[in-house]
């Protein structure tokens, strides 16, 4: 189901994701409008047409008459932003949001909320190594997952609202996650990941072996350009997930490691094997 | 300076490598003859008129005439082949290899082989996936590096044919190292990656997660689908250089679960910075 054509849409924050969503949504008719406190990425939005309206402050009519509004800040401005500007929400509007980690902020948002006011939360599984509304690209979101994470606090129609923006933004797949299960995934798949690609740059002097590096090695550091502020405030939102993951690897590491040290071959092909066979799974 | 067109050239090994080494040359208009114990992989060879002549048998007549000796063979069937065929090896010849690991074989070779003969070790930083002669492909090399690994045993003449061999290949760069400084440098950027792409399959159980993976962890397991037999003898022969590298990273990554742990966000994103200005060297 797509967004109904007549929703008023406003998106607070043109950073990357901000921006590709404004993007994608004024493409495809909708109308969009925008805060964010910086002037030049409103300006820069309104002269390429990202946006039809914009503005650096909170505006009370920008915000009253939005129907859905998608947050696409950082988590401690976000909480922050709906403590000072809730009382500005038009009465059974939805609320979203794109933010990386669920647990520490979907209840909190959801308590604190204005019971006429829905919050709906949601996370697109895209991003580039870049940032700001100037690297926007609404074309992130074709091969990217779309996550909807419920509580049960959420209705029926606030879901499909949020299901249909995920749709709209035509993302190759959307499903759905209660906030535990998509914080454990995320500290896996996305924060561990991350974790290692910044440790195999720190760990060794390596400006040397520019020359010597192939594909591997640029495989498994391309992430390792991490926006500092975003990425500490996410690692430290999901701490207790990320530790736990960061714990299971590093116990597995450590048993290669020995396997080694004992020249047991046998042992390492075993690991090999199993390694092989599952990433297979991920090439269907 | 390429390779002299008169060269007899004979490939040991037709695997993936051995495969596109045999296809790159023989394109070049060399003459490309090809021993290996699969008469299915001369067979498909010839077929493909990939070599001019094959032999599953170590052929006395084919050995005596080439000028040029390439193995592409495991280590270990590498130093046998040695030892149970080096007299059919014509006076003159010069000898080559794309072996992975080189303190290990290198001296080992130089010492055993006749003194008419010398052995000039290369490493073609290249693979993919796949092995086998069917999935051969000279383009692998279009972008990859080539090392020569010589010794104080070796001329001038056999470094410039063994630099031919690289020239003649197209690849990116060539350059040289001593064979105790390459091995360090693929136990870093090669074999610890395959380690870390391993773990990461192997250390949680993974399957569910399938849908949600996005390019990061996709990315950092390419590498997981791994050649057991292959990749378990390269790592045992290069067993102390890679340890050495297992410990950095492994010490790296337990400063920052303690960082995490401990909720220091300066500490934290102090390590994001150097990690993105040395990745961004990278990308240069």
């Amino acid at each position: 189901m797509k967004l109904d054509k007549n929703l008023n849409i406003l998106i607070v924050g043109l950073g990357l994701i901000g921006g590709s969503y404004a993007m994608g949504l004024k493409k495809r008719g909708y109308s969009v409008c925008a805060i964010d406190t910086n002037a030049a990425s409103i300006d820069y939005a309104l002269k390429n047409k990202i946006i039809d309206v914009g503005s650096t402050a909170p505006d009370e009519d920008l915000i009253g008459k939005a129907d859905l509004c998608i947050f696409a800040l950082y988590p401690h401005i976000f909480t922050n932003w709906i403590n000072e500007n809730q009382h500005k929400f038009k009465s059974g509007a939805v609320i979203s949001d794109v933010t990386g980690v669920k647990s520490c902020i979907v209840y909190e948002i959801q308590n604190k909320l204005r019971s006429d006011v829905e919050f709906i939360s949601a996370h697109p599984m895209a991003g580039k190594e870049v940032y700001g509304i100037e690297n926007s690209d609404d074309q992130i979101f074709k091969a990217a997952n779309y996550i909807i994470v419920p509580t049960d606090k959420n209705t029926f129609n606030a879901i499909e609202i949020c299901k249909g923006i995920g749709e709209t933004l035509e993302f190759a797949r959307i499903s759905s996650l209660p906030p535990k299960a998509h914080d454990e995934m995320i500290g896996f798949v996305s924060q561990l990941t991350h974790v290692i690609a910044m440790c195999l740059m720190t760990c060794s002097k390596s400006e040397h072996l520019v020359d010597y590096t192939g594909d591997s090695f640029r495989d498994l550091t391309r992430i390792a350009r991490i926006n500092e502020n975003m990425w500490s405030e996410l690692f430290l939102l999901n701490k207790n997930a990320l530790l736990e993951q960061m714990k299971k690897f590093s116990e597995e590491f450590e048993v290669l490691y020995k396997l080694l040290e004992a020249d047991d071959t046998e042992g390492i092909k075993e690991k090999m094997r199993r390694s092989t066979e599952r990433r297979a799974l991920f090439d269907k």
